[in-house]
């Protein structure tokens, strides 16, 4: 069978034919409760790798656990014959934390197939989008229509920072060397319409805590007196944006890469509908800096984030404290030009400089996943990729500049000296972070579709 | 036996005799964990309030359960007789929560004698002091030394603002008419020096919740665009103090009545030292409004507390969210001049005024728990008090404007049309409200010897 017979009907054949084991091996791979994030799941975390592996070994590749010195990924390699490209593609198979557990129908860790959408934690992000490519790579090596080298890389940090792999990859330029990097931890614009992304924003973390008495205090006795560490962090985190939403850390904007005209001009060509977003969030899209459009905002602009602030009592009734300490932890999300380590000191400094009197700050846990980067709306690699998604879908594909991380991707360019190409075909009512994450059967099609003929045609 | 035998050393030679009894009979009443604000500690409350009366009816009062539609409370009376003064007795049964559990060297609800010191939750605040004010009423009805009526009232619910007592009290004119309203809910200013509470302030509560996105969502995604709850409620805490501490709620502080010559000389007298602070809480006294002494911030001026704050992640690791819900609780302390309901409004106003866009405020357990108010340096009872304190101890009596908040005293001075006399032996290092609650034997000594002497001298 020759190249040129594989079209989008044969992959859809292939694809109803197979769907069931499909699916049933996806739910495999989410039963792993592979949080790469905390200590007790290292295990959880070794053992879903070995599963990538092995169904890598299954496909015929070369495939083996590659050690980060943090959590392991999967690594295969098939190798390119004279004159042909090589792919790397590159995926996690860690995932967000699931808590809280209560707000599951279903539990995290035991997929559930309901009406169409398949539910669990990383059903999307990123088990469920690796899954459809490995199942795409396996279709075209079966029907000996790969005409490219490919290298796969499986990680289990993305999700907090990817640190193993950010400290190896400047060692593994043989391993990792390609001409494009395949990523599909990235969404569509709206349900339906394939997307290119062109451009993620870098991510850096920061956690703080604000003390104040050595133990809670009666806020009778001591209200007025005692410096309240639950005022002091409330005051501390407003302090962070300015009253219309700008960033009001000193120089934190400054080194910003404007986006140019044609990218500003594709990026705001679908607008985000403030009513749709009000139907798949709950919140209208108020958000941020009122001078910029929202796409702008989540494209081209930074932010602060409060992902959570804890402090004294939260339960039913009265406690009449000042609490003894206040936690919150932050992140940033980062734009070209942004150097992460700087904007994290810009950070630290203003914390310091504005912590209420009388309560001592402590930071923590701070970490840069990397900065931000941008492709060229011109470049021919994303002209190939744009027909295929054309052929795909009656929708004319959309360019979006993401507002999301996927934090090793510059580092992984970098150091393959590859081209990124960023698809994939999440979509807001996915819930990824959230509980009850799912993606549907109809998503996977998709990707399995594009991976397919993506891969065939080059 | 007659009156003028029995002196301080007398007193002290039964509190001698005797104590080993005093405090297992203590610690009995420590084991009920009688959380009177949550509704599956019903049962404990009953079971505490019904200990309390069997303790009374023991002494040979006529002892009662009263009910008071929530948590009961326990009641005994002996009748005056023709020319005696009638003295109320009031004190609670009811606890705070003990969370943090962690952090009790000891379980809350298994009082342990350690180094001269019982630890418990209760065991300062109230039951300690209840419990030395009825073993003094104990010695003196056995010694036939008792020359006034006497009604006690130990109630269920002062810890959650006194709800049914506070409903009934207007209903009970004749079971609490007296003279004198004896309180032993309040502190000592430093450590062996007594003290007369001259005044507490009210205490109204509220709690929030700000509602952005209907799930958690991607922090990345919709960074810059999705409105956060955990920056909004940030910002809002945050709009409750002005830079200089004041409270910048409009309105708040207008009706504020303020102190007298005399009474600002007297709170001042015994200036908060800075460094005794810090030692006994961990922080320095610099919370609050920067134009007023430490004395004059706790006496005669209102604050609002952040008791707690809630949004989002707090575990270990990162979490890269935008939290759906944020919640806060907020108590205020109140000075005479200041309406409860007023207040509650005008903080009600300034919230809803001040909610960031995007957000949805609800305000919920919205509670007044009663005005503040100050007594008179000058009144004779006030001169009575003075004379046995200076009698019990080396050291001169204090006066102190207390910063604490009894709410219901104000409702039962003026129901029972009596005169209050705050007095009580607690102190800072006897951590009420915080984990590992204690209060030592000298300070329950301190305190039977007070109560013995106030009462065998009326």
């Amino acid at each position: 069978m020759s190249l040129k017979t594989l079209t989008r009907d044969t992959f859809n054949e292939i694809f109803e034919a197979n769907s069931d084991r499909y699916i049933e091996e996806w739910k495999e791979f989410l039963r792993f409760p592979s949080l790469g994030a905390f200590e007790e799941h290292k295990q959880d975390c070794r053992n879903c790798a070995a599963w990538v592996v092995a169904q890598l070994s299954a496909m015929g590749l070369d495939a083996s656990i590659l050690e980060t010195g943090h959590q392991p990924a999967a690594y295969a390699h098939r190798p390119a014959k004279p004159g042909q490209k090589t792919v790397l593609f590159y995926g996690h198979y860690d995932v967000q934390p699931a808590d809280p557990l209560e707000d599951w129908t279903t539990p995290p860790f035991e997929p559930d197939l309901r009406e169409g959408r398949l539910y669990a934690r990383g059903a999307e992000d990123n088990k469920g989008q690796v899954m459809y490519v490995l199942k795409a790579i396996e279709t075209l090596l079966q029907n000996d229509a790969l005409n490219v080298g490919l290298k796969i890389l499986i990680e289990g940090e993305e999700e907090c920072g990817s640190q193993g792999l950010n400290a190896s990859v400047d060692q593994w330029h043989d391993t990792l060397n390609a001409d494009i990097l395949m990523v599909c931890d990235t969404g569509t614009v709206r349900s339906g319409i394939p997307t290119i992304t062109m451009g993620l924003r870098g991510v850096i973390f920061m956690a703080l805590t604000l003390t104040g008495p050595d133990h809670d205090l009666h806020s009778g006795v001591h209200g007025g007196v005692c410096p309240n560490p639950a005022q002091g962090i409330a005051e501390l985190l407003a302090s962070l944006h300015d009253s219309r939403g700008h960033i009001a850390i000193e120089g934190y904007c400054d080194d910003i890469t404007e986006p140019s005209e044609r990218a500003l001009e594709l990026a705001n060509e679908i607008a985000l509908d403030p009513n749709e977003y009000r139907t798949d969030t709950g919140a209208p899209p108020v958000g941020g800096e009122r001078d910029f459009t929202a796409r702008e905002r989540i494209g081209f602009r930074p932010t602060i984030e409060i992902n959570g602030v804890h402090s004294g009592f939260g339960g039913q009734g009265t406690k009449t404290i000042i609490p003894s300490v206040a936690e919150a932890k932050i992140s940033s999300r980062l734009v070209p030009g942004q150097d992460p380590d700087r904007c994290l000191n810009l950070i630290r400094k203003h914390l310091e400089a504005h912590t209420p009197p009388g309560l001592q700050l402590a930071i923590w846990d701070c970490m840069s996943a990397g900065p931000g980067f941008r492709l060229d709306p011109n470049s021919e690699l994303i002209s190939q990729a744009h027909n295929v998604l054309t052929e795909l879908s009656p929708h004319k594909p959309a360019y979006v500049w993401e507002g999301a991380s996927v934090p090793i991707v510059s580092a992984l360019a970098q150091a393959a000296k590859a081209e990124p190409l960023l698809i994939g075909f999440g979509h807001d009512e996915d819930r990824i972070h959230a509980p009850n994450e799912s993606f549907s059967i109809e998503q996977f099609r998709q990707g399995f579709l594009y991976a397919c003929l993506f891969l065939s045609q080059l």
